[in-house]
């Protein structure tokens, strides 16, 4: 064969192969810690019809905006929300520069790990643990702090760091769908602050793809640099009846798909399903015990009842974390 | 030659080409409408300078955030706001539903197009506006209502509708900065609601990169669809002190390019100034009394005086719209 010819045949064979081992790939290794069964079946079933230029259900790639709850969605949340844990830990931190919460509840029953007086103070004692925790800072500084404690704090029952216990499945989801055009954002009752500084290494979704509740922050020029302090008042709950309204206010599209696994997010599961054309809506059951935790209907965090009936009378997709997950963590992956 | 040979080399010749005129082209049309000056010269050196790989001042592309202000900056504004006749046409528009308009201020000056009463009733009577024409249908209505505004209203001066009013130059840099990987934001005083309708097709700019002044909204089951209702209640005011917050907010990023053209866009300039390594900082200076209209310090409308002062200290660039303009509208453009 020419010289020449060889060589340009070798170029093209390389540019041809490239492409398209990167589509081949993304089939052959297409959700690994997803066990076929229907949850997996819809998911895919789903990319395939909205990301097939050509197909009835077609969607513009900008218009291709998926929605994932985060606390029992992307990560675990038990035996308590995972930043609730981080409030405690902050409160036990500030206490040498307050002896005063020594005799002063909610902060005594947090200092003495007394669990009981602390849930005990109610929705009031609460708020002060997130807002005393929360606040009083410049946005800079709270970054940095949870930036250390998301590097350092390790569960009490896996002895693993929080940032650890996210799900696998969902990870490899995640990528899929960007694979296929999808923006995936967060939409969560936690707060945006407390998510953002760790969410892009974790997740791969950048800051402003995060949306959560949020506190009222202050413009100030401090020794001549501006900065926006903390203040200890509620700007957004993004929950329940919030969830479509923060999709609305940061996105102003609706999405195609959602991921959810609680009461919270049935509202923005009714809300995207309420859009023109195809669309996904997934609620994760735990359903497993001994990997996991197994609650739903009865639990006080991540109650899954009305939303769970609504899913059957719907014929959302539910997946069964026990039979539709060959792992749970990343550090577990087979 | 061997013809298969050939036939290679004309692919590879094309592909080459392409890819070299995309790149060639980016210069040579370099901001065809903005005359060679400190401006466009200020504009220019920062982007080649923190978008070249290996720069001391390289910004990553997930970095390079820039923020526009929309009134004054991507747009005209005077004799008023636009959105502020959109307001008055609509309430023109909604009069026969209510007779008792003809009687009741601010309603009846409107209607009678005597803005000297309108402007006498105060804050609270344009705000009575406002919330009673951005206010009680649906975001979907809303959206509707104001696609169908901006695709038929016109200036009283040029005869031009609003959204040909923008700025020719100003087009062509949001273009060059994409080009360049930057993601542009508007970050405007004027309503969220009231520009995603249109300033996609307009600017280029998806509606989750607008961020804007609100009403809060609420979410209901309608006849058994999910809508969100526009409530008659200011959510967020997107202005002064309020631009970085809303930045911090929507983005959790600083910015590192932001443009404006009056005091209120000073705390989101100096907000982007606050941030590590290279930033710019651009003022619209409105000095065309001819193609446009002149105006500053004493304007009721995008007063520019102390972000003026602050300019001309800190060193911002500062666009002289008459002499670095080559062409002010898209339908002007020679």
């Amino acid at each position: 064969m020419n010289k020449r010819l060889h060589y340009f045949i070798s170029i093209l064979t390389t540019i041809l192969f490239f492409s398209c081992t990167q589509k081949q790939n993304a089939s052959i290794n297409l959700l690994p810690s997803w066990n076929n069964g229907n949850a997996k079946q819809s998911i895919v079933d789903f990319v395939n019809d909205v990301s097939k230029e050509g197909s009835a259900n077609f969607v513009k790639p900008e218009d291709r905006i998926v929605v994932f709850d985060n606390d029992g969605t992307l990560w675990s949340e038990q035996p308590y929300y995972f930043q609730l844990q981080f409030a405690l830990d902050r409160i036990k931190a500030m206490a040498p520069d307050h002896p005063e919460w020594n005799s002063t509840q909610p902060f005594k029953g947090v200092l003495e790990n007394d669990t009981k007086t602390v849930i005990e103070s109610g929705m009031k004692g609460l708020m002060e643990i997130i807002m005393t925790s929360h606040a009083g800072m410049t946005t800079t500084e709270f970054d940095k702090i949870v930036t250390d404690w998301i590097n350092t704090a390790k569960h009490p029952k896996t002895n693993k760091l929080y940032k650890e216990m996210v799900f696998q499945p969902m990870l490899e989801l995640l990528d899929y769908l960007r694979a296929n055009g999808f923006k995936t954002y967060i939409v969560s009752g936690g707060g945006i602050d407390f998510m953002r500084p760790w969410v892009e290494e974790v997740y791969g979704i950048p800051s402003e793809q995060v949306i959560g509740s949020s506190g009222k922050t202050k413009f100030e020029i401090r020794e001549g640099k501006p900065v926006l302090l903390k203040l200890p008042e509620i700007d957004f709950i993004d929950d329940k009846e919030g969830k479509p309204v923060g999709i609305n206010k940061f996105i102003g599209k609706k999405p195609v798909a959602a991921f959810g696994n609680s009461d919270g997010d049935l509202q923005m599961l009714q809300w995207t399903d309420g859009g023109d054309g195809k669309r996904l809506m997934v609620f994760i059951h735990h359903t497993d015990a001994e990997r996991e935790w197994a609650y739903d209907r009865e639990s006080h965090v991540g109650k899954f009842d009305k939303a769970l009936d609504e899913a059957i009378a719907n014929r959302w997709t539910v997946v069964d974390m026990k039979n539709d997950w060959k792992n749970i963590y990343p550090y577990e992956k087979k």
